[in-house]
């Protein structure tokens, strides 16, 4: 049951109870589906929704919102480059075992860097790292500023700001793309709606 | 639904399916039973065992093991004291969002220092942080010796061994301890099942 690792004194436990028990127990899949986009782009809203439209099917999920776990967790880091990435590394090793625990785990930061994503998709089984990609032009985000966070990067009082005077590296080959159609933003219930689709399509809205 | 907080441009997100709903889907409170106490005095043994007990009873439970996040979370971390204080602390912090996700999260680490439990348990509401010492003495441990470590630290081929070169402080106010009776250890069943009748007693078995 345990094995010796790399490291002298650090063994890896066996439990009888596994990722596919706990699966069967909540007729689910346990998943990371990871949303990435600029500042204003839709991401917490969307966590939220997805997670309300999941509850309503009876599946559990949690949000992983980077901002709160900066609360927490990742209370000791600050914003330089290798805080964020090693702000996104802790949130994906966080994340992999909520699905691990068979949640549907929503994963929601700016993760400007394909890089660190990659990272975090690279700690799961590839099927289980559902990229969505809110594909909203900066003009958009900037207009809505819900935090006013593009106003003080404008001026200068916050410095390298995702979208401003930082890059943001959209992913190439996402799962899901949320974007406007026809110059019109999707409704969170549609949003949402099309992730919940990707997921039950997918398989992971049964055991 | 977002407030600033002290840092200029991190924001609390609420979400309309919060803890008590989750709750109530898996008809459990979520809480964090941690388990301290040396190596080899039945901490791996009796995490397994409660959650095969749990899952029995329909419960979702999830083990965070010292060692296992080791591999992933904690990977940059050494056994430096500052080291081991951030390993806990992360841990704890993780312990926490599972029990916000409404699971019965079950941390087992060593966790020799009062100092860094009692950080644990401040970051919960009291009730919910369960702490179960293990109370087996120090020859008995050291005669199982299921990793061989103990071997090693009375070698000098691992440094700051707790129990041999590095203190264990025993919990003041535990509210669970399991130990010898009449000499004998108890069973994983009755280990696990002292835990469960705690669990249920404070109303965590059901929503």
């Amino acid at each position: 049951m345990a094995t010796l690792s790399n490291s002298t004194n650090i063994f890896w436990q066996d439990c009888q109870i596994g990722r596919p028990e706990r699966q069967k127990l909540l007729n689910q899949k346990g998943c990371v589906v990871w949303i990435t986009g600029l500042s204003g782009s839709g991401k917490s809203t969307l966590a939220c929704s997805l997670s309300r439209e999941l509850h309503s099917r009876g599946k559990l999920s949690y949000v992983l919102d980077g901002d709160n776990l900066r609360h927490g967790l990742n209370k000791d880091l600050g914003f330089k480059a290798e805080d964020r990435t090693e702000n996104i590394r802790r949130t994906g090793e966080v994340a992999k075992l909520f699905a691990d625990a068979g949640l549907i785990c929503v994963a929601s930061l700016i993760s400007p860097y394909r890089r660190d994503r990659d990272t975090c998709r690279a700690m799961l089984p590839d099927a289980n790292f559902i990229e969505v990609f809110m594909n909203m032009p900066l003009e958009l985000c900037e207009a809505r500023d819900p935090k006013g966070l593009y106003k003080l990067a404008r001026a200068g009082k916050i410095k390298g700001f995702t979208g401003i005077d930082d890059p943001y590296e959209p992913p190439i080959n996402c799962e899901i793309e949320i974007k406007q159609e026809n110059g019109n933003c999707p409704t969170p219930t549609m949003m949402a709606g099309q992730v919940v689709t990707y997921l039950e399509n997918k398989g992971f809205l049964e055991s």
